[in-house]
């Protein structure tokens, strides 16, 4: 099986201290669901239980709905098997089951099928631009704005159930903020509301209450954010993609610590090394 | 604006005590997204903010590339506008922005446009039929099962990266877990594995280590599973599609606590009330 965790360099943060370190995070790939050997959908995922993923996933959207409507179940992950690429299962499904497969569509970001993430990254970097801004925070001015964020949470406090995304310029004038039951949906929410106040983007930094997956990295250079940082981990994908096309990214900001995984040089002075 | 959050009848156990209150929950509701009048895109959303998640969704996914390119933008939340339903924004785009919107689908979940979150659990409910089981757990089962779900997310223990889900019989006797960098993903898979496994699901209490939304509620009742207990907070849709659906919904499972929102019945015994 593909490995689940990597290692990435990062910088931590801590106390006004600065730490080159490693860190590990969880790895995130495509797979790529073909039913009758034609593309279906591309899941982000972790590596691992793919087979499953797939039977699952057909099951939960209803596509079958027993295993005795799948006739051939295949995978194969790695580069050597002469027959099907790696990150691809191949599902071979009773006709009863095709029919109620609907209209799928295949992602606009990542359109090409079977992928292994190191391409996508690849591919998605001849179509978009990397991130142009020299803009500078300091780690005390992340740990404050994410305090705010924080505090700004509302729906989170009564109820729980929602994730949190603010636009902010270092010193705080600037400070947009959304909820929603999705990440993602937050994260779109500010950026309109960015896009509706005609603001710089280039001059914001971007904060999540949630963790970074590949397509919030992706949103933020798509929108041309420079600096995005959240309070949980990111995955390997989401760093591969920040490192290639100049997105500083941050994660773990929880007090006074926080991690650096690409592009440092956006975050100021500190105090001390060591 | 519509309402954010909405609240629901909890029964509330606490160190073998049962209480009858009410619980805050985040609301969740379907927003679809039309360009030039035609459907788009549905996003399950929290209410707010909606012209402002259509522009960023539309930017960020790279249809837009600013807001020069689009011509009008109209959302209205109110059932009573003669041009346009709640729950939806309409969007015209230049036809340079309307060239780049790739293909797009509607989710076979809930593929007729425009409804709220009402209509649209209503139409679920003529095309799913309900969870059949009579399974019951104790709540000492089910916090001894979300304990054993924690010790075996070992990736998200290396990583802070991960969500896991497992499948269990009340006992414990079978317990089937995947981690994911998605949650959809972690449900998907350990279902996968219960089918290839041929377990009867009726008998299985699903555990998520994070939120359910309405898309992880729906995957839990097509799959048969009676009840589903997780870590954090359900959506308001979550909770009116399990009411209908007969699936037992329990939040908050942490330590000696934990709140049942749908289809109490199937939560066993307690040792006393108040």
């Amino acid at each position: 099986m593909a490995e689940q965790t990597a290692k990435f360099a990062t910088r931590r943060y801590l106390m006004g201290r600065v730490k080159e370190t490693t860190d590990l995070v969880a790895v995130e790939e495509p797979l790529e669901i073909r039913l009758q050997g034609e593309p279906f959908q591309v899941l982000m995922r972790l590596p691992g239980l793919e087979k499953e993923l797939a039977l699952g996933f057909l099951f939960t959207e209803g596509v079958i709905q027993s295993l005795s409507e799948v006739i051939t179940l295949h995978f194969c992950g790695t580069a050597t098997d002469p027959l099907l690429p790696p990150n691809v299962v191949d599902v071979r499904l009773t006709e009863a089951a095709l029919a109620r497969r609907g209209r799928r569509h295949l992602e606009v970001s990542y359109s090409s099928c079977g992928l292994c993430a190191k391409e996508a990254v690849s591919e998605i970097c001849r179509k978009v631009a990397p991130v142009p801004s020299n803009l500078a925070v300091t780690p005390e001015e992340l740990v404050a704005l994410m305090a705010r964020l924080e505090e700004s949470q509302t729906i989170y406090r009564d109820t729980g159930g929602t994730h949190g995304v603010a636009l902010a310029s270092p010193d705080g004038a600037v400070f947009l903020m959304a909820e929603d039951v999705g990440r993602h949906n937050a994260m779109d929410k500010v950026l309109g509301r960015a896009l509706l106040e005609k603001r710089d983007l280039t001059a914001l930094v971007a904060l999540l209450s949630g963790r970074i997956s590949f397509e919030m990295a992706l949103k933020a250079i798509r929108a041309g954010i420079p600096i995005l940082a959240a309070v949980s981990a990111p995955t390997s994908m989401a760093l591969e993609l920040a490192q290639e096309l100049n997105l500083t990214l941050a994660g773990f900001v929880r007090g006074p610590r926080l991690n650096v995984y690409t592009h440092p040089e956006r975050i100021g002075t500190v105090v001390s090394s060591q």
